[in-house]
């Protein structure tokens, strides 16, 4: 009797403190520039995948509803990459539930690729490194490879498929801080993050983004070391907005602001000067996520309930790194 | 008999279509790049300026209210200059009028500056040509300069203070350009501009803005004498969207932007999505200026109108250069 090919995965999705936006190889996903973030312990992405001997289309449910289109098409791509790395070729069923809202910047894809690379990797037997996860991981989403890795998590650029990889260099309990989210909107973003990537280079401003992002890197990850907020704060912000720069100086521009993001922004920097440690980042959507001590969380979060334009708030401490987990 | 010491002189605003921001030097207003505007003929300001042959405390009466602070001294200073050049010693009483809101990004002090330089020079007698006029103004605010020669005016950076003007590069009746300024906020500015120019190398968007400046004003040029709209609009909004980004990146911080800002900025790429030839542009302040030809003007009025957030709405076409006028 042959044993099932199955497994079960999770993965967190994460928030990046330098951004990750524009890519060297767009096939390949190999970033223009490394980039550094938390993943999200609150949020997670469980994900079943069962092979079947017999080849045809790989069939996704997500959240208990099949689905087809471009969402299933991208997850068929990717699985036969690990089909061709395994020497197999029957079709898969893949099986996800996730309590992250879709498809408003909140990085979905980056723990659906997490917990697809390592279910899937398993579900065929591979004994794949950590290391070897994030790259597989990458081809699905870029920064799926910074969701597989634990806590806070640096993503090499590399120029080679095999070196653009992601390794963490703190371990969630190393500090509690906080990803407080500001959701402002629901809806699906007119321009996704692939196509929004392969506009970057048509800004003015996207080659210095990436000729400074190691610099930037660097700064961040000492402030992370340090345990130190206000160096955090300030090149996370800035980075922030060199990111939206670029993307609203692209052709076509893309401008992922609303109103209400603004109304955030404003609020944050006045309590910042009122004296609270919070700082923001914002990712290729509208949300604006507030970054603080644990301490002051709770505190920010009703703060933002608060704030006009916020529909719901969400929150998040550093999480763990993809791993196997049992079927439910 | 002698001859009473004094002139009248009107000068318009301008908006800025490649921006001025930061400076090499702060105390001659010498700017960190060139820059490009249009005056706005429909917004004025007319200066009188009486110079008495008692020394003592200039007097500044704005909209028929006496002014002190650092509003008198700041034309005290400027007037310090004008009567060092002239060689007399004695106060002035400046009397001004205006239909520009102050404080609200509208460049009320580079109208108010050009304005006084032309009714200073030629109450003293001075005959001062229109670069040198120019240079005059720019001590007082440095876009004053950008008020005195007509039509599309083109700074020259230089590198020196007499290096350092502006001259016309077409006439007002080159290209029917309107700007439709939508009003969003009557506040002043938390932050004023000199603080801000002061503000600018500290952010790390700052140097390659300047750079690469002279290349964004020659294609701004360019698409002036040709009445090209399409490629007007493209470096218009690079340009506005980079200032803001590096005002944004700046320590302290600065934001400009209000919540009706990206109401207004999402309008306009909308309109422009459905075929109406409309720019935007910022400058120091959340107002948006929306560039479009004369034609479409009235229609972009009655649209921004109807923005949520938009207080006010005016409009305006190329204005000529500050000039003497009979006393009202």
């Amino acid at each position: 009797m042959e044993a099932i090919r199955r497994a079960t995965a999770q993965a967190h999705p994460n928030i990046a403190f330098i951004k990750y936006w524009g890519n060297r190889d767009d096939q390949l996903r190999l970033p223009a520039n490394p980039s550094l973030s938390m993943n999200l312990g609150a949020l997670r992405t469980i994900t079943t995948v069962t092979f079947l001997e017999e080849e045809g289309p790989d069939a996704l449910i997500l959240n208990g509803s099949p689905v087809e289109g471009p969402a299933r098409d991208r997850v068929e791509a990717f699985l036969h990459h690990v089909r061709g790395m395994a020497g197999f070729r029957g079709r898969a069923v893949v099986e996800s539930n996730t309590d992250i809202p879709a498809g408003v910047g909140l990085a979905s894809s980056a723990a659906a690729f997490a917990a697809l690379a390592v279910a899937a990797a398993a579900a065929l037997g591979m004994d794949l490194s950590e290391r070897e996860l994030s790259i597989l991981a990458r081809l699905g989403s870029g920064s799926a490879c910074r969701s597989m890795p634990p806590g806070f998590v640096e993503w090499v650029a590399g120029d080679r498929h095999e070196d653009s990889y992601a390794y963490s260099i703190a371990p969630p309990e190393h500090w509690a801080l906080w990803d407080v989210i500001a959701i402002l909107s629901e809806q699906h973003k007119a321009v996704g993050s692939s196509e929004g990537h392969r506009r970057a280079a048509t800004s003015p401003l996207h080659a210095l983004r990436v000729a400074t992002a190691p610099e930037r890197v660097a700064r961040c990850r000492e402030a992370i070391w340090r345990r130190d907020f206000e160096a955090l704060a300030e090149i996370v912000e800035t980075d922030a907005i060199w990111m939206h720069a670029v993307m609203m100086t692209s052709r076509p521009p893309l401008f992922y602001w609303e109103p209400a993001t603004i109304t955030v922004l404003q609020a944050v920097r006045r309590w910042r000067d009122e004296g609270l440690p919070v700082a923001f980042t914002l990712d290729a959507g509208p949300n604006v996520h507030v970054l603080c001590p644990m301490e002051v969380a709770d505190e920010v979060a009703r703060r933002l309930q608060r704030v006009p334009g916020v529909r719901r708030v969400l929150a998040s401490g550093p999480g763990g790194g993809a791993c196997r987990i049992p079927r439910s």
